[in-house]
């Protein structure tokens, strides 16, 4: 059974209520690029797929940088002089702006002010603001907290460690009947964010349990990574791999009520493109395609130029975009099972074309071949007659061993579902054969690979 | 003198009569896929232009197919008790479901009802249906007249024979200077049905009226065959023909006052979908050009895979989409003089541009001749000197051995016979030389033949 | 500094009226395609920039024409029995149809008339006409001058020399680093029209002041020609450096208030041609791109077959759709100080793109590189930090030696001068290499220079 049958067998709602249900209980944890709340969510993962974990030491070169020092913070806030904390992390993770240096003391409001940030225009969110690579330290509160704190002097606190450690990351790889490899990756760097990274985190695990135990074509593997120094920290550590990723998505913030966005690519054609601007179209109401840029999540790495990857990102609003994003505003309610559950779906449908995604010869190539006598002038399944046999008649027309089953859905504007439906047949009926399990675009991203291997052999 | 001119020189009037007496005259047929019909029609084609007829016996097996058996047919009616005859094959064949088997009973009306077929919407015209290949019979009728019949019993009769015989096609082959191949085909194979069926073959007949005798480039293959099983049995049998095709062209349904549609060859750009989107861009009102899709009439199975030869169908109202098609309504006040001259002329304009689309090098192609010393910066013809001197400097410009004159057309929007008529004056005054009596895009169409033949070998 | 940076450091305005100026100083001269105002005009030019001026003896072959004889007017006049010019040549040198052979007569009006080229529809307006290559004489007058003359005698005088002597063309020269040129025409062979002639001619001449001297990749050529005939007699003579030029603009009508108008070369996709439409996009309001065709100015004679040089043409208002076209009314009112500077401008910056477009390789390929530890992570320039750092990643990322500089600025929609600069950084940082100083696109005219040996060879 196609896995996107088998998917649209299960209670969709409840498999989105699921979902929300697993981004609740990440929810409160405070995460970074490096410390305990990544490895708590990987532990929450792991409970759920079968997850390997990484650490990687602090100071470990990954190509033009070197993986941080891991911070943990245990509490933060800031105390007025009657002893009231004014600001308090553990009401919200944000207050404190992530990779903060510890500090403990007593200022003024004025020289305090410096390192408080807020968003006037919404005077309620908390602000989410980080500090990676520069050794600082601050605070993030609502606007009208801000304007309620009086010009006296405060202690401030932050219990935090900025030592040698690891960075942790994780990965589930499911092998399939060849090494070829699907990658999904996404992003475990951001503490209370719910559509900016448990949206994301949320569907690849539930991808991952669906995929589990199947009998699939490609292998596939699933990246549980801090942003940016995580992507690059694998993929430094993992170049043979990186050269069998025949397909890859980095999914993020795909759990809001936009309509969905699909940045290509750099390569702009992959076979992964065509199949999500396929599925998009045809399965979801107003989608967009963006061309790819250099800046976003971590498609930037994968599509760097000595990987140039077919790696594309799904999204439903874009970051930085919507006034929730890097807010106290992007929380549970800003996510919802139904988007959640229809996301998945959506990946989902792009495996499902990719698994079954491949090339036929037609063996009866010189006129049409007689349908009537095999009994397959007439509809075999639901659907109406003329839309069956249109699919059959476009899969025996392009079947010349150079058009995949996707080449012929986009040019016959037929559902994959159904045009593969309609090779099944042929080929059960002996009018089809297999003339590769490539795809025809496969073979150019194949081929893509060895420049590759050139181009590093050129630099060490 | 130029096909289009020579046509152009005929009265178009008289002509468009000509070709809807000829209509006329065919309509009253009882034609199907096999038998008298179709040679009674094809003895009448063959009174006008030369034809071959050729024979081929029931059962023979051409490609996945085989040669159906011969359906002939005398009378057929259904009796009322009083003797009444309330449906009568004499006064519309379509009465009677085409290839049905023989019948002579008594029935009740309701063991009659499921077959009789009307349509409800347009209860006074008469459906067309059929049964070629599954043994069945019935009769189409006028929702009203199936209204008015009354629960009795009735006397059915359908005096037909389905027998071993032969299927029935004809070909006018008019050969001109080279081997190369246009193929013209038509369907002989519908009743009395005006736009689908007889406007293809009287304008198909009178176009090879029109061809005969004169001095061609190409030869000329003109195929009065019955659809899909003709289409089949001609290719089955002219393997070695089929490769010499260079251009195609299916006609069916131009005689209506619709605007014109053509489809395009499964190839989409070839020389001949060229040359009819540039005739009908510069000639006709508000033309609509179709992709290809592998349903329609018999370009299905010159484009089936195998084949892959650059034939596209040529129509006005598209099949299937106006109320008329396939009912008495498709009759001989639905299709028109004028518009069968009009279809006959674009087919000539076609023509016109395959006979003389060539390569030409520009002698003098550093920087423009002076055409004034050659008294050719003034105009010959009736045309403004800016439309001609342009077409003269397009023709000078694009002459590098590469641009063919529809090329030219096509980039400078100048129509085809200004540009050809320059070439030519160009040619006269010594300032171009002939490259190539192929346009460039023959080249590839020839180059293609062989991976037909690699094919075919690859199968036996 | 860059060729735009240092031009946009002058004082626009008071550059504009230079231009204008100069203009002027021009604009009384009676110039023809040979004779005296063209040697007047380029020794005018020659006190501004380095002019090799080249005579050429009528009769000279020049591919299919002839060096036409030398034109030379001292005064013209129409005189009525009263003694009184009813039309002067030296009131405006428009009233002489220009190559008008000598004559001094008497006739009737009614024998004048057939000479005498008015504009009905602009009363006031004198036409200018020409009549080179036919021995002619006639009378260019306002329909209001025409209307005035009785029917009676009058006294009609050419005093005009039509015999052998030369055509005179200027040159200028500034070598660059490389051989590979880029040409710059413009015709001088137009009595008193101010767009249609001194605008090309006072921009050309500016912008060679603005180059001289300067450090530059490649050789400038700045022709100053008769139209037609000196583009052709220049390309005879010239084979072997037209081989070099690998850019080319003709510059014609760029004084008006016109919006600008780009007419591409016949390639259609040469580096000059997206040099040009990138540069009017991102840097003036409403510019329109114009597919090549074979009729113009001297890009007809630079685009001939033969040569098929990368030679587009810029243009404000467009030749013949504007009805100061041809007419006393192209006057030095028609052209403005601020246009000419803008046109000006818009040259200059594409020679800017010309000069810097390269392609570069990414030293670090393999993710991004870490710009913050560089202290590149931060705007640099006046900038806004997102513009800088996009161009910065843009540049990273398709630095893959296949791209050039005008490949990422068109395919990051960000301007080319932010692109450079972003590169210049990186390369300074050590993270670029320079893969060659010719853009991808170079190569392939360079690819195509071969063909034009080829061809002449051929034609010797």
């Amino acid at each position: 059974m196609s896995l996107l049958t088998d998917f649209d067998r299960k209670d969709r709602k409840a498999l989105g209520e699921e979902l929300h249900a697993f981004a609740r209980e990440l929810f409160p944890i405070c995460r970074s690029i490096t410390g305990d709340g990544v490895r708590r969510t990987l532990g929450m993962i792991q409970d759920r797929i079968p997850l390997q974990i990484t650490e990687v030491p602090s100071r470990t070169q990954v190509f033009d940088w070197n993986v941080p020092r891991e911070w943990n913070i245990r509490d933060a806030f800031i105390k007025s002089a009657n002893g009231e904390q004014v600001v308090d992390f553990k009401r919200c993770n944000l207050h404190v702006m992530n990779y903060s240096v510890p500090v403990h003391t007593r200022m003024s409001l004025e020289e305090l002010r410096p390192r408080l940030f807020s968003i006037p225009d919404k005077p309620d969110w908390i602000p989410y603001r980080t500090s990676y690579y520069k050794e600082d330290w601050g605070f993030c509160l609502s606007h009208n907290q801000l304007l309620a704190l009086k010009d006296a002097e405060y202690e401030v606190c932050i219990d935090a460690t900025l030592k040698d450690g690891s960075l942790t990351f994780g990965e589930c790889y499911l092998p399939g009947r060849t090494t070829d490899e699907v990658l999904i990756s996404c992003h475990v760097c951001h503490p209370s964010l719910a559509n900016d990274n448990l949206s994301g985190l949320t569907v690849a695990t539930h991808l991952a349990q669906h995929l589990a135990g199947r009998d699939l074509r490609y292998s596939y593997r699933f990246l549980f990574i801090p942003g940016t120094i995580g992507a690059i920290t694998w993929l430094a550590r993992n170049q043979a791999a990186a050269e069998r990723i025949r397909h890859g998505l980095v999914l993020t913030c795909i759990g809001d009520k936009g309509t969905f966005h699909y940045k290509k690519s750099r390569r702009g054609t992959a076979e992964i493109d065509r199949a999500m601007m396929h599925v998009l179209s045809h399965q979801t109401a107003s989608p967009e395609f963006l061309e790819f840029s250099p800046y976003g999540y971590d498609e930037r790495q994968y599509c760097s130029p000595g990987f140039n990857l077919p790696v594309g990102c799904l999204m439903r609003s874009v970051w930085g975009t919507f006034p929730e994003y890097h807010t106290s505003a992007d929380n549970m309610e800003f996510i919802r099972a139904a988007q959640l559950a229809e996301s998945l779906r959506v990946c989902t449908a792009v495996f499902d074309v990719l698994e079954s995604n491949r090339r036929y010869r037609n063996l009866s190539p010189y006129c049409e071949p007689q349908l009537g006598k095999r009994g397959l002038y007439r509809p075999t399944g639901g659907g109406s007659i003329e839309e069956e046999l249109n699919a059959r008649f476009w899969v025996l027309n392009l079947s010349d061993g150079q058009h995949s089953l996707l080449d012929i859905a986009e040019r016959s504007r037929i559902t994959f579902p159904m045009i593969r439906d309609a090779a099944d047949l042929l080929h059960e009926n002996g009018l089809l054969s297999v003339v590769s399990e490539d795809a025809a675009n496969e073979k150019s991203s194949r081929d893509a690979a060895p420049s590759v291997a050139v181009a590093r052999r050129g630099q060490s």
